[in-house]
């Protein structure tokens, strides 16, 4: 007998998280603009860890007690003062993250990481590492939540995009009964397989928002597709690393 | 100079209405799988007056109090114990409803009505009186929130298409800017203009859900474009009445 496939689910806010039943599944924390694509960016570029925290001054709590660590952060878009860097992927270029360890917090991608500690296992999934993702939950054969960090609990364009492209390459192998998996997926279908995905961010309510914070950019980074093949991972420990360095969790 | 034009946005689910301002707001309550249909069928089929109720209790002790009045209502999709009536858009032919009136409680629909109490008007939207919403909303030129019933507050294929095809007749009159209207819009277009309606909402988890009940007449019913033109309004005496006789009101 064949053996049931496991369930694929897209939840578009954090507000609608407490619908979810997250026990024995992956979620994939999704923050295209700019948490995620960060993160993964910074973990591709040899970061060693990143502690994701709720609140600025846990951060900066956090950088006291360990100098050696990178802060960073951002509120409304903007780089939160005293902070060393900002929620630009291209704050983090090799030359500057290898072998650190970051101190992040963000308006919306921390906040989900922190709302999902039910899950089985935390992901963070971006377009720049968008295959590695697909990879590893086929690779699974568990139950998946692609958990949107959306703009204050408002659903955006570009973390449901993110959610489509993956329902998109896994319909065959998961359970996907949920509209906004199907409303996700054809809304992937649009961008021609990502082709116009630029395009169609530039006109994204988050975009025009960072575009006036000189983010304009980080547009690109955050539209093009594998460039960064990382899978971070959230440990037990609270941290972010890449998957493939598992055993330090 | 010319005006600023008026502002139109989507939400997708009753548990993210709070993140929208409903002052000064005109609140399209939709609700296709079957509460807004069924309204707007009942009242252009010549209803007087509809009741709607939050709850169970107050919708059963409205009509002993009131013997004339048909009671009606659903919870899970069923017909409840001791109602004259379902939500069925069907149960509410001229012959019978005409110059009644009902007393209205479903699972999602009249709940996301009560919870708009802030806004400046209410009126209800279905794909059955479209272009009667359509017409309504270009001749007042005033803010418009379109407000998706969802199920149990989990986002639905069926009211976030009706969204759509409001926001894309609407797109050259109103300020559409919110991601949650641009994604109804791309949505929409991709029913060719209505024609694929049946068949895409064929496969929402809604129908499916419905169709356990023996309820598949009614999506042939909640999908025709302009069947019934009526404008339901909620009055400030809480209930639901033809626009056209808003001299009750």
């Amino acid at each position: 007998m064949q053996k049931d496939k496991p369930i694929l689910e897209v939840c578009f806010s954090p507000a609608l998280l407490h619908l979810f039943d997250l026990k024995n599944t992956i979620v994939v924390v999704i923050d295209i603009f700019r948490a995620t694509t960060t993160i993964c960016v910074a973990i591709a570029n040899g970061a060693h860890k990143i502690y994701p925290f709720l609140e600025v001054d846990d951060c900066l709590d956090f950088k006291a007690k360990h100098p050696h660590v990178i802060s960073a952060g951002e509120r409304d878009g903007k780089i939160i003062d005293g902070m060393d860097r900002g929620n630009s992927p291209s704050d983090y270029p090799t030359s500057f993250i290898q072998q650190k360890e970051i101190a992040l917090t963000t308006t919306n991608g921390t906040k989900v990481l922190h709302m999902s500690s039910d899950a089985e296992q935390i992901i963070i999934g971006s377009f720049v590492n968008l295959q590695t993702v697909i990879d590893y939950l086929k690779s699974q054969n568990k139950k998946v939540l692609l958990a949107c960090a959306a703009w204050k609990d408002k659903v955006n364009m570009e973390d449901t995009l993110f959610a489509g492209a993956v329902v998109n390459a896994l319909q065959d192998d998961f359970e996907v009964l949920c509209d906004s998996a199907k409303m996700s997926q054809q809304l992937w279908k649009t961008t021609n397989n990502g082709a116009q995905l630029y395009e169609i961010l530039k006109e994204s309510s988050h975009y025009r928002r960072l575009s006036r914070f000189g983010a304009q950019n980080d547009l690109k980074i955050c539209t093009t597709l594998n460039s960064h093949p990382s899978l971070p991972i959230f440990t037990k420990a609270s941290y972010l690393v890449d998957k493939k360095t598992e055993n330090t969790i």
